[in-house]
């Protein structure tokens, strides 16, 4: 393809996408095909080229729009925000359109630059401690499984110089709350510590945040044993009830056994760029104890930010022990410049990177902090609202407390739940849940996703859709009592 | 920002992006900043927003551009080919525009269908053993990591469901070749096998691949030791000269011991679209003695065949021994078509994908594969081109085998060098060949990499950007001969 035909191509599809996310509202929130029905609409045999743009066009209409499930929709209320605002789609653009190849800084030290110095921007603008360095990962369960393996790697004194783990004279043990994150779980699998290495700690039954007695105990427990606490995963914002663990309570327990404290806030960090929300990572710069403070913090600007997918945040309070751990330097790859400058490669698994800041960057110039500080605080108020509406309403509960801008709610009907709030029919409720929730999400007319807590479904509303007004929430919140009547 | 901004802003962008692939040939191929000079011209403090399409495009032209080696110019001969074809940069507009969000079927049945068959399709033009299927990674170096963790995992009866690697009563052992690209160790550290168990298997001198008698020295060596080989990682296409591990002979030596066999052929894959290239794999679908063939093999679209960064294929024999490996089914990602349908986020490390399938989708209908076999031919054709120039000519000689399109020379004066091609001065002769290599590289009229190898210094032509025609291989060849007369 020439720059010509690129230049008329790409007219034609930056209008499609501006005809698409001004058409959104009105089409499904949730995809409208069964399984295998994409795959039958495309051709056996691979193409054989000579398509124009107006072909790929009109199957982005018929094949994938309908195979979505619009996370962009104003009515998406669904897992998290996931939000690919345009400035940043723009940012991307201009990173496909340049090609840049990251594998060291000769081969691009605009883009290892500028990703140092909008890591730098979005630590101040989150009030990171000063010194803490930044990198992009792909995603939260990458920033989790590299922070894991530094961990391992200190915990071992950088073992797999050596014989890895398979020669560790007592086992690694990872701490997280039961309510942390799948990934969490899965990176610590990956990372060779083992299930029985894991510890899943208990959460107080309220908010369902991790209980620093219960570390204490368990840490305590494991040394007891032999055996060495390695690291503590802590979970600010979970996924079910964006429960934040008590972070600066941690901190001294984590210390007590030179544990890394690894700080998971990948859908809640955004609120960091409110200073009212950043007690949620109270401690990070160190408290009594732990003087020292965590050692990395993860969180994902493509959630409820909203630069586009995938830009997750990974910061260090000492990169050089990620670096130890993650360093290669064949010959291939020097030039004159190595030791003055930073080789991304380094900070993580991949060797080729993208220029991934540039989305960030044109984030930032366009839109700017204020102007998504504003919208981050529209969806708490909207939160804030329908948790209101939802403690007013005789049959619905409050299942947890709203932290930001998740709310989890049940419809209890007499039945199913007593007076007293007991739980009569546990199967017939949780039918009853999944039934309600279905009917919202089969009228293409908002879409929210269950989540399993204390045993029993409940429903999440996640709010923070970049286009969400208060209007959308009422409307959800309608069509919820509704069908959860009618069901 | 609206869409109808974006619809003007877009537009903007994509006529900037239009004119710098036009004016490109125009540009210096080595990026001409020092350290520093890139985070310099940006301000400290983070953006305050409202910046316009018209300051974000001045500034990529003051600051990004000449902070960018230019590897999509027609005169990089770097690294590799790092080809980012327009047809791809629009599929990756698209889904960039979208804004879908990957992280069960439910939430992007298009996203994760579409993956399915451009898979399906790219191994049928790739000639891959039927059966075999596809995921999208972001990076070989990921793909090689994702192997050996299943690999582990295989050879251990799944350790990670017990005491991970840290339980296991004899170590595993992962081979691979002295000439194998540095993210395989890397992966291998990672995965925690440990140093101790790495086998860098030695290599032919003529051909620099891996010598199978030397792996089953080894493997029977580890295997009588008590020690269990695990993995063998293997090189179609090593980085500094696309040396050919012979799979055929390796495979059944592989497989006396169970090992996972690995196929790494990040850059040579490529040339798997060429039928009459196929020999590369040979064995690939099984041979007598290890009839199952091989276990995995990952390639890179985004190098010579030009699907843009990130884009690696990672094929896998029996997916569900990595599924076994990577599944997490937290209740939040659970939907009624579970069980029916793939869910991508089993087959790797991070849970919420982009729709990167869209590139390759854009890539094949657009240019075509025939349009790209077209093109790695005219490479192939190229390098038997200057091949054949290096070795008419007296003082240099060609270092390797040209199995591909990377041709490995060296300049040898006959003060360094004697007439029967032995080194007198190896210092001399590794300080003249980066001496005229820096002085190609700083004339910005092409650019080449040097690497080690047997320890001294060669330049390796790595032929295939997308715009390379043979007058820009003449070109680079009439300059590596006037530089490394002058210097």
């Amino acid at each position: 393809m020439t720059p010509e035909e690129f230049r008329a191509a790409g007219h034609a599809l930056v209008d499609w996408i501006a005809d698409y996310r001004t058409r959104l509202p009105g089409l499904p929130v949730r995809a409208t095909v069964h399984p295998g029905e994409v795959a039958a609409a495309l051709p056996t045999a691979p193409p054989s080229g000579g398509d124009g743009i107006e072909d790929l066009l009109a199957d982005l209409d018929r094949i994938v729009v309908p195979g979505l499930t619009q996370v962009q929709h104003p009515r998406h209320f669904g897992w998290f925000p996931s939000n690919a605002s345009l400035a940043s789609v723009l940012g991307d653009l201009a990173s496909s359109g340049l090609g840049a190849l990251g594998i060291s800084w000769q081969s691009a030290p605009a883009l290892t630059e500028v990703e140092e110095v909008v890591c730098r921007w979005l630590a101040e603008l989150t009030g990171l401690p000063a010194g803490w360095r930044g990198t992009i990962q792909d995603t939260a369960s990458t920033a989790c499984l590299v922070a894991l393996l530094a961990a391992r790697e200190r915990a071992s004194d950088y073992s797999e110089t050596r014989g890895g783990l398979q020669a560790e004279p007592a086992p690694l043990v990872v701490y997280t709350s039961s309510q942390a994150h799948s990934s969490v779980p899965k990176a610590v699998l990956l990372a060779g510590f083992g299930r029985d290495n894991l510890r899943l700690v208990d959460v107080d039954p309220a908010g369902h945040a991790l209980r620093p007695d219960a570390l204490r105990a368990a840490m305590r427990a494991d040394a007891d044993a032999g055996r060495r606490p390695a690291a503590v995963v802590v979970s600010v914002g979970t996924t079910t009830t964006t429960a934040v663990d008590p972070l600066a309570e941690i901190l001294p327990v984590a210390a007590e056994h030179g544990a890394w404290v690894h700080v998971d806030a990948a859908m809640a960090g955004s609120a960091l760029l409110l200073p009212e929300c950043r007690h949620l990572v109270d401690g990070l710069a160190g408290v009594p104890g732990a003087p020292q403070g965590a050692d990395s913090l993860s969180w994902n600007p493509h959630k409820w930010m909203g630069t586009i997918l995938d830009c997750s945040l990974l910061y260090l309070r000492d990169p050089g022990q990620l670096i130890r751990v993650m360093s290669t330097d064949p010959s291939y790859l020097r030039s004159g410049a190595d030791g003055e400058v930073t080789q991304f490669r380094d900070w993580g698994v991949p060797l080729g990177r993208r220029f991934r800041a540039l989305k960030l960057w044109f984030h930032l110039r366009m839109d700017g902090a204020e102007a998504i500080r504003a919208r981050l605080r529209r969806d708490l108020a909207n939160a804030a609202w329908l948790a209101d509406r939802v403690g007013r309403e005789p049959e619905w509960r409050l299942m947890a407390p709203v932290a930001l801008q998740t709310v989890c709610v049940r419809h209890e009907p007499p039945g199913l739940v007593g007076p007293g709030g007991e739980v009569l029919d546990g199967e017939a409720l949780d039918r009853h849940t999944l039934a309600w929730v279905e009917a919202v999400n089969a009228s293409g007319r908002a879409f929210l996703t269950p989540a399993v807590l204390d045993g029993r479904w409940l429903v999440r509303v996640s709010i923070g859709a970049e286009p969400t007004e208060r209007d959308d929430v009422e409307a959800v919140w309608d069509l919820m009592r509704a069908e959860a009547s009618r069901v």
